[in-house]
């Protein structure tokens, strides 16, 4: 499906998993919590329940470690049947503080794109999750400097994205959405008459994850590494 | 000290403990939690642990009602020499979401106030705290209509103004905020040129407090009911 980009006068990136390394750090997170609570139950059974927890409590905690980490401590609670040690209470919420100051891990060729794509687009970050956590995660990245605006939402559908591009007095046919989630950072544009570029990262959130029917028609590029929208902008 | 509002195009309003109630219910809650320890500690001990606990974690948890439920189950394993039940750390969570889902309590005179102000000024939300919970919280409140935007920061000092005002394209004479913290909402301002007025909760977070010294000879008003403020704009 061919693709113009040439009424494009800004583009938006997402930033976990798209600019930086994030959704390892929470499957990290989940082994860990597999061995500490391995003598309630199979690491599979764990995933499993802390994935319908997490769930559970998303309408109360939204996207963010913090809610993650309450989740876990809830979990811990339930599947002992309320025997779990202090120690281990403890542990998860030392897990939680170490993912929220882990350093920044940039993808490959994030700095070469920006630059480049800089010098002729408006450049904008639209992000979810925790606003302390992206505040300063962008500021640890040392990629502010590429950015005209940061936008973090609480939620990225069809409306939150007319809403942004609104209050940028951006047209939607101006505007191009980069990133790694279908369901997040590629479907919304597509509906709301936008463009998307969709790059998979390796590992995707349950969450964040679309049937094939749901993409299927939609109108987007996929690439497999972020350098190759460069091609695009020739 | 006579003040003169009239440059004065943009209000913006500091929305905890200025639109509507919120401190009470971390004051509540933390009394529910000197109720919980109190087998280990007298509640004033309770209360200045956990006030030390939250500092101590403000750097990596930020603002906000997540963050103070990881700092109370932190402090309830320590408090305990790790032998805290399950039960009461359930209890503890429960207290965190009861927080999350309380119904939105305007304080008096809120709806008048935006109401005829929003006919001469444009109006902004400029509040701290979870993104999540704060952008609830406006929705719950029914005051939406009357702002053209919300900013929600993860601190509110000089740079977070400047930047703000910036963003908004706002001179800063031009510029009045009003809110309950002399340290968050007034003081700020006061340095980087634009007015403010201070409406006094009746309980303010230790964090929140300055000196007498820090506040003395500043140029902002003080009211004591947010209806006060309509005898300035006449």
């Amino acid at each position: 499906m061919e693709v113009d980009y040439k009424n494009i006068k800004v583009i938006g990136f997402d930033a976990d998993d798209t600019l930086w390394v994030n959704e390892t750090y929470f499957r990290e997170a989940e082994e860990a919590v597999g061995k500490l609570l391995s003598q309630y139950e199979t690491p599979n059974k764990i995933d499993q329940e802390l994935y319908k927890m997490e769930i559970k409590n998303l309408p109360t905690y939204g996207y963010g470690i913090k809610g993650f980490v309450l989740s876990i401590v809830e979990l811990a609670v339930e599947l002992s049947n309320g025997k779990v040690s202090n120690d281990v209470i403890l542990e998860i919420l030392n897990i939680g503080k170490d993912m929220i100051n882990k350093p920044i891990e940039l993808l490959d060729g994030v700095d070469e794109v920006l630059k480049t794509l800089s010098k002729d687009y408006k450049l904008i970050v639209a992000t979810k999750g925790d606003l302390l956590d992206q505040e300063r995660k962008l500021e640890k990245s040392g990629l502010l400097k590429y950015f005209h605006h940061i936008e973090i939402l609480s939620e990225k559908q069809d409306a939150n994205y007319s809403k942004l591009l609104k209050h940028l007095d951006i047209e939607p046919e101006a505007f191009l959405m980069v990133g790694n989630s279908l369901k997040s950072d590629v479907l919304p544009l597509v509906n709301i008459g936008a463009q998307a570029i969709h790059i998979p990262f390796h590992t995707t959130w349950a969450h964040e994850k679309v049937t094939k029917k749901e993409a299927n028609g939609s109108n987007y590029k996929t690439v497999q590494r972020l350098t190759e929208i460069l091609d695009f902008f020739n």
